[in-house]
């Protein structure tokens, strides 16, 4: 039913019949209820349309749009110092002008903006330079920095300020400017030449009506959470009440410089393909695919070729939506390499965990879970990559729900949490697998725990202008849930070994302090010297218990591991210790290990005897204190509900292991004598 | 610091400055860092921008996007046939074409769409009659029918298919469109006319890729939800499947078609002031006031005029920003009416509930809370009201959380429930004063309960253009707040009268069963004859027990309220029922009552003997069954402990009310004999 006609086609056809007389009887009453209402319908200017709307664009309420005008600024300001590979210096300051009008202003000492585009740069909805890219920016919609303008211009009727200098210039540009939105044009108001003692660089001054306020949602957290995710930027904010906050530089390395890719096939929208069709300048189909996609290879264009049942050769201008529909499908079923990742700029493990631990070392947690970086994936042809980390414990409120820590493109996202599909993901994991509280398996878990979950694309999805929560896109959604499961899983290895410990401490209570006792007191009743009670420890304890702790001084971390052996038999252990991966050197390692290498650490221990003990040391250098806080330790050769503080080694380590030793239970003579068993030795402590 | 010039000398001076030669120094050197970004700066177009941001527009997911489209058609069905006066019956098909395309078409008796502006309205974003307009409508923003044809485009690269008649013309048009996105302007591809058996509509035929599901989120359930709040619509709807579902109308009656009126002055923005004043047609400040905006009269104008220190004769273009600011302070501290509301639409107490009772019958709730609508209030100049419903107990699962019905301006909203003013006011009440479990007094409560909010307002804040979530404006916010409070305190009340009835029957089981079997067994064990328990009974219980019911039939409600004195002493009581206002009349009153009027019933009772009973009875003529099921009753000249069942009567409701009657304790001579006690009475039954 559906005609399949190009553009073109319809363009001839329109004009063909735009002349012919209307059929008869095709009136236009001028008084008609239809005619009525068309008189009325009309175009609406974008700038017009956020002027009324600008709750969209994050100015909803005086406090958030003081905090959404400076995030702009900033988004900005780092962008352009990326983009010129500049170490960014931004300088914030906040100014009270009266009780609700404030004036903002954000300096960067970036490129600078050439004089004929500054107009349309801040004083032009839709206009930008980040929009057609493939390529991770905070900035892609080309409306932020333009609609703080107009928001100022609409409460307080004054023009914005800005001033740029470009390298090549000797004075800086100063303009005032404001929006037309009738238009969306830029007007100039004034324009002048100073000189700037600046290389190069922006700033941008806007007064606007807004509520200044400090806590979760403030411009000060805000430049907090970006200088958690931009180690490499220099931020400083003075604010209204004079008070100037500094966030130093914590890294002299610009991320590496994202690169613009061409779109990838997966998730590609049939008119998107119908479009770049026509659009191409290649002959073929198949060197259209090849060269206008990214990871298309003469074979794999080849693949589609075949499977869709497209002649390669066929001219793409003259592709049918038929053909083009099974091109999709073709598509979909071959195997494409997964995007290249120079687009993106994740934040990494090591800085993840370092920018946590920075802001959070207050709260004293016990446990940070090794941040988690997934592969990038695709969603409509758009590369993204997910990184999570989970804090835990200390003085995190348990009886509050989990705190979440949400970025975008290494910018946070303070407001409507709720809509994020960082925020589905969360309430859809089942918490209550990795041992945090939750009513039913959804919702947001309650637990002493804090979860950042940076997401990073080349085209982040956000729900509206605001850019304030990712939407619930499926595959983004899942990959967010499928690394938060990943990081559960370490929690709850983590809080699986707290809770042994914690019950065998129990134990060790038991035998160390109450069995001696009961042991004098009976001797002294029964008038027998008192036992040796080794054999009763260790038919109780029964267990190996490792005690490991790291120290870090002049540069090296050291780590010690205590192998104690509560078991009645002698024990032989191979023992591993995962250190963390990089540019490391090894210090002393005793005893001598069998192998040291790629991030590990591997003993075959001599026999332990019972209630025997063998101490573990090495010394590792080139990492910062906070780096290796925690070892994950794994024992092979011995039953693993025998041993606390160290894991079954993991079968996909490919390590050949020793079966453990078939326990012979060696009868103790003791035994009868001393009558002393497990339960009742707790009854004694329950007693007392 | 900031220059305070306006626009039109902005541009002279620009005009001035521009062919002036750049002072020396100013290069443009063009393999500069600058002039490379600056060449990547460019225009966006806002089609452009949607099409590659479609889920800002609700097109985030193939589910979700059906749904988006079918919406856009509905709201702009029921719209257009509102405006003509037309009781809308609107035509739904979704259409499975393979497994991820569907073809859907909505169709409508609306006034239709004349010719030339067809390409327009449905090929054009930003293109539309409503949005200048203060008055409540659905659609606002001129978007979201178009966003639907692109989105089709996009994913099947098909045109859209319009048909539409207006009533003059005695055929129909059929038009084949797309949106040219680089433009933003609509193409026509085929154009033709035809016979259609119509006065007068419009149907809209889109392809697009999609997925077809059911349950919460689905076109069923958005057609529901629509149905609830709009009764004078028909709507019917025919599923992939084949299957047609029909809202039938349950109103005749169109509601009240909204008028347009005047900004008005509250929460008015200086840009908007100053605008206004350079576009106004009045000549003196004075006059400018009083007739551009709605309820400014003269006497507001010139107290604003006064306090603001604005001579009234002046030429409102020549309005400083400084006079300005004080106007905008003199009319936040002048008492101005609340805006008309005949711009507004609200649904009104009587159809809430009757909708509510419509869909959830199901659930057999045993509560409606009487809805509540609050008076208009205002939000930046845009009037709006608030109406709240709350269902609770039946067959509504007790252990999830609450569920939220969310409407803004008649139109259900499925999405984003997270990011929506009317959830965050729901988060906000502390629910645990209504009775519901809530951890912590934050967040959305648990129990069996439903919440419906509509937001009504000439301009709805949504945060997107895919108009899912009411932006978190603070006035906004708080007002339904309000009315979740005041709904909430009558949820309170009902489930207080519970607990206590509940509580109460508890003692009558034990002074009904309990007591004559502990009486019956002890006389024969002492062999002395059953005692007289009256006294015993009084004793025990110490209340009058009301007991009503309202029965329906013959189009009447017969209330009978049973009064069951189970003091000591007799009780003279003053007893009030409020019956709903409206045009009713009544039927018998028994016994004659004091009072009959204004909703109210009010007996002076005679004194009910101890273990005595009084019945009333009264019959109602005019209200729907569904309109009355729960009475309110009041008692006065009763100590308001002593009373279950009724209320003590609310101070507010200016009758002057008796004091209640001293208690004078009777002493009763069964009392030592018996010698049993409530607390022994208990005991017993605690053995059993």
């Amino acid at each position: 039913m559906d005609k399949e006609l190009t553009a073109e086609r319809g363009i001839i056809l329109f004009n063909r019949r735009r002349h012919h007389p209307p059929p008869e009887g095709i009136g236009m009453g001028a008084h008609s209820i239809a005619e009525e209402l068309a008189r009325k319908q009309k175009d609406i200017s974008v700038a017009e349309f956020f002027e009324r709307n600008k709750q969209i664009l994050g100015f909803d309420s005086l406090s958030r749009s003081l905090i959404t005008a400076v995030k702009e600024g900033v988004d900005n300001s780092l962008d352009a110092c990326e983009e010129a590979g500049i170490l960014p210096e931004v300088i914030i300051e906040v100014e009270a002008l009266d009780k609700t009008e404030y004036k903002i202003s954000v300096e960067d000492n970036g490129p600078g903006i050439v004089e004929r585009n500054i107009p349309n740069v801040f004083a032009r909805l839709l206009f930008g330079s980040r929009f057609h890219a493939v390529r991770q920016s905070r900035g892609q919609q080309g409306i932020g920095i333009s609609a703080a303008v107009m928001y100022g211009q609409l409460t307080t009727a004054k023009p914005a300020r800005v001033r740029s200098k470009v390298a090549e210039s000797n004075v800086a540009v100063d303009m005032e400017l404001i929006l037309d939105t009738k238009a969306n044009r830029p007007q100039i108001i004034k324009k002048d030449y100073s000189i700037w003692d600046k290389h190069s660089g922006t700033r941008v001054t806007i007064c606007m009506k807004g509520r200044y306020i400090t806590g979760k949602q403030s411009i000060l957290e805000y430049l907090k959470g970006t200088a958690i995710v931009n180690p490499h930027a220099q931020i400083s904010f003075k604010d209204p009440s004079g008070s100037t906050y500094v966030f130093k530089r914590a890294s002299d390395v610009l991320p590496p410089k994202t690169e613009e890719i061409r779109p990838h096939p997966e998730g590609l929208e049939l008119g998107t393909l119908m479009r770049m069709a026509k659009a191409t300048k290649s002959n073929r189909m198949s060197s259209f695919l090849k060269s206008d996609f990214s990871r298309i290879s003469d074979r794999v264009a080849k693949e589609i070729c075949d499977s869709a049942q497209i002649p390669p050769e066929l001219k793409p201008a003259n592709l049918t939506i038929e053909q083009a529909k099974q091109g999709i499908d073709a598509i979909a079923g071959v195997k494409i390499m997964a995007p290249e990742t120079t687009c993106l700029s994740p934040i990494g493990d090591s800085l993840i965990k370092k920018g946590l631990k920075n802001v959070l070392e207050g709260l004293k947690p016990s446990f940070y879970a090794p941040p988690v970086t997934r592969k990038p994936r695709v969603f409509a042809g758009n590369p993204f990559q997910i990184e999570v980390g989970i804090v835990y414990g200390g003085e995190i409120p348990a009886d509050q729900p989990v705190e979440i820590l949400r970025f975008a493109n290494r910018v946070p996202l303070l407001y409507q949490q709720g809509a994020c599909a960082i925020t589905a993901a969360v309430e859809n994991v089942d918490w209550r697998n990795y041992g945090l509280e939750q009513r039913g398996g959804k919702g947001i878990p309650f637990g002493p725990a804090i979860v950042l979950v940076h997401f990073a694309s080349t085209k982040v999805p956000f729900t509206s202008e605001a850019k304030e929560a990712i939407a619930n896109v499926p595959e983004v959604r899942e990959e967010i849930e499928q690394a938060l499961r990943t990081c559960g899983r370490t929690l709850k290895v983590h809080l699986a070994k707290d809770a042994r410990r914690f019950k065998t401490r129990e134990k060790f209570e038991i035998v160390q302090k109450v069995l001696p006792k009961i042991a004098e007191k009976s001797s002294i009743i029964v008038g027998k010297p008192q036992p040796d009670l080794t054999a009763t420890i260790t038919k109780i304890m029964d267990i190996v218990w490792v005690d490991d702790r790291i120290e870090f001084a002049g540069k090296r971390h050291k780590v010690t591991i205590d192998i104690y052996n509560y078991t009645q038999t002698g024990k032989k252990i191979s023992f591993y210790a995962t250190v963390p991966d990089g540019h490391l050197s090894f210090g002393s390692v005793q005893p001598k290990a069998e192998e040291v290498k790629e991030g590990r650490i591997f003993w075959d221990l001599k026999r332990i005897a019972s209630m025997g003990k063998t101490t573990l040391t090495f010394e590792l250098e080139g990492l910062e204190k906070e780096m290796y806080d925690e070892n994950e330790l794994y024992a092979a050769g011995i039953d693993p509900s025998r041993i606390i503080g160290a894991e079954p080694l993991p079968g996909d380590w490919g390590i050949k292991v020793a079966a453990p030793e078939k326990e012979e239970k060696e009868p103790s003579p003791d035994d009868e004598e001393n009558g002393v068993d497990y339960d009742s030795a707790k009854e004694a402590v329950a007693d007392e």
